[in-house]
């Protein structure tokens, strides 16, 4: 979405709201899509920090490099900016500068723990204005964990291009491959399909053994005739995410995979029909859960159900047992069920979907049953 | 580079000669480049914080979630783990538990401001164990700066990757393609080239007006004739990076582009000429800027002159104004000197070099005058 089709304002007096209700008096945001969802700016996460002061009823505040500058023209909305140069002798001034003019002093501040680092911490810190810095985390949740049709529409997008790039990189899989080969084979066809180079996360790909383990970095380990293999992949359009898993046998499947990747394609059905509006999180997860622990696998599956998924890989609502969040329209996450035996190998099942007024609409619909390849 | 290939005892031993210089009992660590210079082990930063304590004479703590407890097996060296599951009221009885196990009471823990986040700095603090934080940035610096052979071998092969793939993406640069296009089509060159899926950055393509941007990201800008066109690409091989900039015009270059090209080549063989060991990081920054400044166009070249490079896009050294560091050999970093005139655009060279015993070695060799292209 280009920043002229967004309302930021609107978003920043959402924020405002949010705020009002969880007593947080102003907010600090470092470079992130917290801060880009509500400013439409975007910046690297480098060594020079960026962070957005919001105070209600006040302009947002930026403190930004120097060459960064650039990106606050045209801004469809008030903005008052302190820019630093190179020089890191000279930051704490500009944060000074930033943090007074945003009437920060004594003020409870929200921030967000998992983005914010103790580089911007310590500025913020050491201008010694009796801040007190609280987590912010679940307001910026609530504004943005419903997605609104725009942003739905690019998730929609962000998952056919990747279905689309996983077909086309299909016909490479065959026993002689590596996974780091094939897993560059699929990323050209994310781009060739209109992902930015930014995706959500390298692809995962995982053979053999390596599937065992869900989060394997793609190794030089070359396919085999009997592996099993976790192909885990997204794409990112407009800054939105796709996040999916499919599980293959190359050549015929062993036994023993067959069964699980049968009770995880159970599992991943159960979850799918059990989600909807006003249902818990966590029975989502349960409902997963149960298929697998009544195959008796219950002990390999190691992981929750799913995570939210939207401008991060993996935020609000997370799908994990102790979660009662209702489940609410607009919402978008994952649910990938998924059994782990060791040594042996792995299946995994990932869609992404979105809630609706009456259940859920799963944006992938590659087939999710295990397919052979290569034969 | 395996891990079989990396005395990480000795790593560890380094460090802990570090922190003595600099008063510092132990050492937390954050997912990051640190951690895995250190440990061999990767970690994606995520919601489920990872950390690593070093204390000097104790073997190193790893707290981490139990779906990631499979990286730890086949360790070349001794660790001691913690690990947690899926709700995260349970983390932070795994923290303390490392927290004590790496016997951390009353101790100065360095921490790295840049990578580490309030979500760990909090799970640490929480532990109540009277520990003191400071910044370790210095130390972890110390031992990572100058690079071992392997190391600027790794970083060898990741320019050269990228030369390649620059030059096998240039038939398609012509005036009708956008500069997203074009990024997708260089990125798919560096993946084809055995490039890691993770590359340092996503290429900037910066055309026409755009290209006085130094940051810009990538649009669906069209190259027309006429454009100066700014490419800045990396590689990632075996987790080490090369960052390299060229400037070309689209068609016969216009001549107050022409004239600043020549003046940022000079400044950029200024500074290559300058390097060497001994001479002070700021000695480099200043002769650049000279050749810029004796031009007139001293107020154009906005940044400093390079940073360091190597398992992070940007680390030490900085190349710039006030940092009095010798240089040293096997110390690698960038010189990239450029002109920006807004709303015209720029021109930035940018090549990786490594500190030798009586100067530098580049490592990028690719043509660094404009050329002309798409004609």
């Amino acid at each position: 979405m280009s920043q002229t089709e967004v309302n930021y304002g609107n978003r920043q007096d959402h924020l405002a709201m949010a705020m009002k209700a969880a007593n947080i008096e102003a907010m600090a945001l470092n470079a992130g899509p917290s801060l880009t969802y509500l400013s439409g700016l975007h910046f690297h996460l480098s060594e020079r920090p960026v962070v957005g002061l919001f105070t209600p009823h006040l302009p947002p505040v930026i403190i930004l490099p120097e060459l960064e500058a650039g990106k606050l023209s045209n801004l469809p909305y008030q903005v008052e900016s302190f820019t630093y140069g190179e020089d890191p002798d000279t930051w704490q001034a500009s944060f000074r500068d930033g943090v007074l003019a945003a009437e920060f002093s004594d003020l409870r501040v929200g921030v967000e723990p998992r983005r914010l680092r103790v580089l911007e911490l310590t500025f913020l810190e050491n201008v010694d204005a009796g801040m007190k810095f609280v987590s912010g985390e679940a307001c910026l949740a609530e504004i943005r964990m419903q997605k609104d049709e725009a942003e739905q529409a690019a998730m929609q997008k962000a998952v056919n291009t990747a279905q689309d790039a996983l077909e086309a990189t299909l016909p490479v899989i065959k026993p002689g491959i590596t996974e780091r080969e094939l897993a560059a084979e699929l990323m050209v066809g994310l781009l060739r399909g209109g992902s930015e180079s930014q995706v959500p996360f390298a692809p995962i790909v995982a053979s053999g053994p390596n599937s065992a383990n869900p989060h394997a970095f793609p190794s030089d380990r070359r396919l085999e005739r009997g592996d099993q293999l976790i192909i885990d992949w997204g794409a990112n359009i407009g800054g939105y995410f796709s996040d999916l898993t499919r599980t293959f046998a190359i050549g015929e499947p062993q036994d023993e995979m067959n069964l699980i990747a049968q009770i995880v394609l159970q599992a991943n059905e159960a979850a799918r029909e059990k989600a909807g509006p006003g249902i818990p999180a966590q029975d989502v997860d349960r409902a997963a859960r149960q298929v697998i622990e009544d195959a008796g696998f219950g002990e390999f599956f190691i992981h929750r159900t799913g995570h939210g998924l939207g401008m991060e890989g993996h935020e609000h609502p997370y799908i994990r047992e102790g979660n009662l969040l209702p489940l609410a329209p607009g919402m978008t996450f994952t649910i990938e069920p998924g059994i782990y035996l060791p040594n042996k190998g792995g299946v995994r099942i990932e869609d992404d979907v979105v809630v609706t007024n009456d259940g859920i609409l799963s944006f992938s619909d590659m087939p999710r049953a295990l397919r052979t390849l290569g034969d």
